[in-house]
């Protein structure tokens, strides 16, 4: 998918929310897991109960590799209805991968041709060789992983270089110099508000995938104040809040309740900056 | 597995080798592409050829994900066969994942308990909460990328932080103080063996796992000088130079005699250190 079409859907839906696939087989209804995918038949309602107010859908493939074969066919039957049912989705695979050379693209083979994804998640500490061979793939991006919303982040991202600027800021720097717009964008926490008009000092014009909102306590009109840009920027998502809003086997009714409140938000905040 | 366990293998099979088992379905046999999991029949081959050299099988993930759910089961039958037949060996998973809180202990359980490996590589850019989850399973071991052999090393590793340490140096030293020498090592690639000796005064007792021999150009002799504690303190890995020695049907009998020339080599080094 180009940039284009992502913020024409932008546009259309009235909303830049990513839903988090992060299922959990043991947060699931038990009724599913007499199923013989249970991971698949929860995202299918989850889907089906919020493409309407969703740009983009996020699995997390830990949640898959951890249940070994079965998991990934549950992965492949999810991108399959996804590009099947709803065209226009974009779909990023939360893998988080940072490999070299041939084994990049082999991974970056796996998600962008096997499965179809629109975009990958990359982690940078083994540089360019790790992030390049991703940005051959025509119409297919590299999420790379800037400020985090966890915790850890202090550890390493926090650090600052002799040259007086924080690791993050080196890292978005220098990974901006072998992408560009329209195939590359950054992980940048919502917990991090406050840093991110620095990091949009940096990277104007790119999107950033925004976590940590909901659950983990960054709060969306701050995130939209300090990390938009003049097409919006953003695809920020949510992942628990939605998809466990109800654990019970109506939970497809309320994961919807919660994917329109956080539409409606987006559509206020979007027609304030005049984007729709 | 334990770090006297490794050790007594290390001595016992006069030989720190590991063999990493990046196994590519388009370098195998032809022959191999018949049966239901070639990567698998490809792997065992290899493993009975060179199961006597060796303390430690690699298998980078990137090779098995990128075939999906068969490539999956190609790995597990990889794991199940080289622990019921060689309970003796050493396995780490090449997964180079960096997560965080409930996402990596979805993937150390994949890892050390679906799937029975010894230990994971792990990517430090997220912080403490991508590595500490790791670390509270008994007996497994976290391998985190320090200093790698890639070019893209010199992007983010060897930027310079405030205090004057290089990256890397800052990873290995806060790495170091979650975990410890029995559950934790690093990554430092064999073409680095200059900066070996600076990792070494960090971390004096810790594992160092060493790629970037054969193939990528590193010296066995210098990575010995430079890396090596007064335990050996070594796994050095070994992939495209033995597993595919001969791509012919005869690969195992290539592969046989590259592990022995390697093993030969450490046998000697192991020697002039009175390590055996």
């Amino acid at each position: 998918m180009t940039s284009q079409e992502l913020y024409s859907n932008i546009r259309k839906k009235k909303s830049f929310l990513c839903v988090g696939l992060d299922t959990d087989f043991k947060k699931i209804p038990k009724s599913l897991l007499e199923k013989p995918y249970p991971l698949f038949e929860f995202n299918k309602r989850i889907i089906d109960a919020t493409e309407d107010m969703t740009v983009a859908y996020k699995p997390n493939l830990a949640f898959y590799e951890s249940l070994g074969a079965a998991g990934w066919i549950s992965l492949e039957m999810t991108v399959n209805y996804i590009r099947k049912t709803y065209p226009d989705i974009f779909l990023i695979a939360d893998a988080k991968r940072g490999d070299i050379g041939n084994t990049s693209t082999l991974y970056a083979n796996a998600f962008f041709n096997n499965l179809d994804f629109d975009a990958v998640t990359l982690s940078p500490y083994m540089g360019r060789d790790s992030i390049m061979p991703y940005l051959e793939f025509k119409n297919k991006w590299s999420i790379v992983l800037g400020l985090t919303s966890n915790e850890g982040s202090e550890d390493f991202q926090q650090l600052m270089t002799q040259k007086k600027s924080h690791i993050f800021e080196a890292v978005i720097a220098k990974v901006a110099e072998w992408g560009n717009k329209d195939n590359t964008m950054f992980v940048v926490g919502a917990t991090k508000a406050d840093q991110m008009k620095a990091i949009r000092k940096i990277i104007p014009e790119h999107f950033l995938l925004v976590p940590g909102i909901g659950a983990q306590g960054g709060k969306l009109e701050e995130v939209f104040q300090n990390g938009s840009n003049k097409d919006c920027g953003l695809l920020v998502n949510v992942s628990r809040s939605i998809i466990y809003a109800d654990v019970t086997n109506r939970f497809e009714i309320s994961a919807r309740q919660k994917a329109i409140e956080y539409r409606d938000q987006m559509e206020n905040l979007l027609k304030q900056a005049k984007l729709i």
